[in-house]
């Protein structure tokens, strides 16, 4: 054990769910194959098999989820979460959690060889969208002979996932806690990810997103990366966290960083660069920005109805506000659905879904133990 | 007269303020000379010289705020409020509006040239503040035989020129109206600037600010217009204006343009490039985030406080959010001051103080007439 209530040290995995001739068909109308989920476990299976947990990651997430790999320090993006006692409790349930297709993290996405050409995809990697993204996890489930879902859960684009895993298979998903998310992309978030796009596109080195042999757009990914870690936090917590507070004693009078804060936005931007593909980041966007579950498309007429919802928003993210999460408990009432609806006080902005951990572990604890005992 | 109510045909001029050797001393400690302010006025100076009026632009405005050039169509940034019988009502009074130094549209900024080299100053030209672009403009007026403003007004930068005009010359200032603007910018506003600058200098045609005999960095520069763009507008302006309507039929699944409003950012990402110098968005926007009058700075212990203050904000407007006018109402009232302050209800987001007509006129021209009979 790394640390105490950690699942302790896991290893990444990999599952190939769709192998020509079974290619899997997107929405977009083009075929992907084959195509490789990378996914991790934490906790076991019961013989009965209704303790299957599924996270599902955000935007520059990934299929570590919790734990430690051998060596690492940080963990697992959401290990404050799962863990033996933790709000996904690995010692009564069985979590897994698989990176999307389309990103670059161990899934197909357009950083993988396209075994027809021996190449990268680049931009011939084919449209996905979070529907896509739901059929390839749950082409894994059914590999892992899982074909029933306790919950599914996530944070953003992870939140999104967890809707979507209702819409499409209501009948196999006995719970959801969509997590400070949205049915749709309003045009101001739809405005920043384009903004972002814009920004790697710009850069010469991202080459048409034929790059692979050159290296990553730096100069472009980072600007990306700065723009959305402004709208990840809040005014509140920049203000706590940087004030006007600068890196020297002076004003530079020059464009060098000055302000704190604006070292911090350049090391992130920086950082992400390391770890995050160019390319991926311009298919997960689009595919958030496709996304669109509102006017009854939730639940279609004529699909059950019983999944038990938990929804949980936080007061100072504007990025994904809570009257989004509000409109989602709006459509469930209207369907007679058992929803609960929290709205977390928090300075974190969008990140409270990473962060707040006591607030979601007693909210969420409490909720899969209700769902997993009604059973 | 172009339309009804409008200060009809108008022409930019020019007034050298500062000539070697008596050049400006900037807050930087460097010099600058010659300094050279663009500017127009509206309206007829009275006898008395009690009817003056200066009106202070925001980031990429400039001294044109009203009436038309010849064969112009749009008019000035602020015709809505500048005429006779608007809220600055140039039949009575004599408005004035000067382009900051640093700037790109007639004052000397980083792309004039240097006469000690015969080349543009580019990046060697010196940093400029708030406080210096209110040094130059009060040369301007000492040279139009003007000792004496009725009012100084302006929104978001303009706003912030306006509580630095406060703060120097007191004596000279009978009233304020600092509209949608701060005492100083939080690390979210720096933020925002910081990530625009990060675009342009990480266009390789931006040429470390020497770029005139080239062309703009073009794509960085229409990636920082566009991050503005985003936070002068508001959520719910943006769902009224754009909400998730496509430019085609369907869905591209490409990175081509899909959404209306992503088309809509890069049109005013382009036309910006062909409006507006790079190098000054950049000298420009840290003056912004240089500015700071909190902590009693706007009235230094000491100066006379009788300026008579009306402070707009807007509801919508998150960039400069309605806490910052009333932090500065707070100040103001500490030093018993005479302050009105009022939020308007308004969709418009930042863009407001460019948009809302009625209210702005109605509680402006009240303003101005009691101060104005005042004397």
């Amino acid at each position: 054990m790394t640390s105490d209530n950690s699942v302790g040290t896991v290893s990444l995995q990999y599952m190939t769910v769709a192998e020509p001739p079974d290619e899997l068909v997107l929405d977009s109308g083009e075929k992907l194959g084959p195509v490789t989920l990378a996914y991790e476990t934490y906790g076991t299976l019961n013989k009965d098999r209704g303790n299957a947990i599924l996270i599902c990651h955000a935007l520059s997430g990934d299929a570590h989820a919790a734990g430690f790999y051998k060596g690492e320090k940080k963990g697992g993006w959401w290990d404050i979460m799962i863990g033996p006692g933790r709000a996904f409790d690995t010692s009564k349930y069985f979590v897994i959690c698989s990176n999307v297709i389309g990103g670059c993290k161990g899934s197909t996405g357009p950083a993988s060889v396209n075994p027809k050409t021996g190449k990268p995809y680049n931009l011939s990697f084919p449209m996905v969208t979070i529907a896509d993204m739901v059929k390839a996890q749950r082409l894994l489930l059914e590999r892992l002979g899982i074909d029933e879902l306790l919950c599914v859960s996530g944070g953003s684009m992870g939140g999104m996932l967890t809707l979507q895993w209702v819409a499409m298979y209501p009948e196999m998903v006995r719970s959801a806690i969509p997590i400070a998310t949205a049915l749709k992309h309003t045009p101001q978030q739809i405005a920043f990810n384009e903004v972002a796009r814009q920004a790697i596109m710009a850069d010469p080195d991202w080459r048409n997103g034929d790059y692979y042999e050159h290296g990553q757009p730096r100069r472009g990914l980072a600007v990306a990366r700065m723009i959305g870690h402004i709208t990840y936090m809040s005014d509140a917590s920049m203000e706590e966290k940087f004030s006007r507070r600068l890196k020297d004693k002076n004003y530079s009078f020059s464009f060098n960083t000055d302000f704190e804060v604006e070292g911090y936005l350049k090391y992130r931007g920086e950082s992400f660069v390391r770890r995050f593909d160019a390319n991926s980041f311009l298919y997960i966007t689009k595919a958030i920005d496709y996304f669109d579950l509102s006017e009854g498309r939730l639940f279609p007429k004529g699909t059950p109805a019983d999944t038990r919802f938990l929804l949980i928003a936080f007061k100072s993210d504007w990025l994904y506000p809570a009257y989004q999460s509000q409109d989602i408990v709006k459509q469930l009432k209207r369907r007679r659905l058992d929803a609960t609806y929290c709205e977390i006080y928090s300075t974190y902005g969008h990140d409270a879904f990473l962060l707040e951990q006591k607030e979601q572990t007693h909210l969420i604890k409490h909720f899969l133990h209700k769902t997993y005992r009604g059973k």
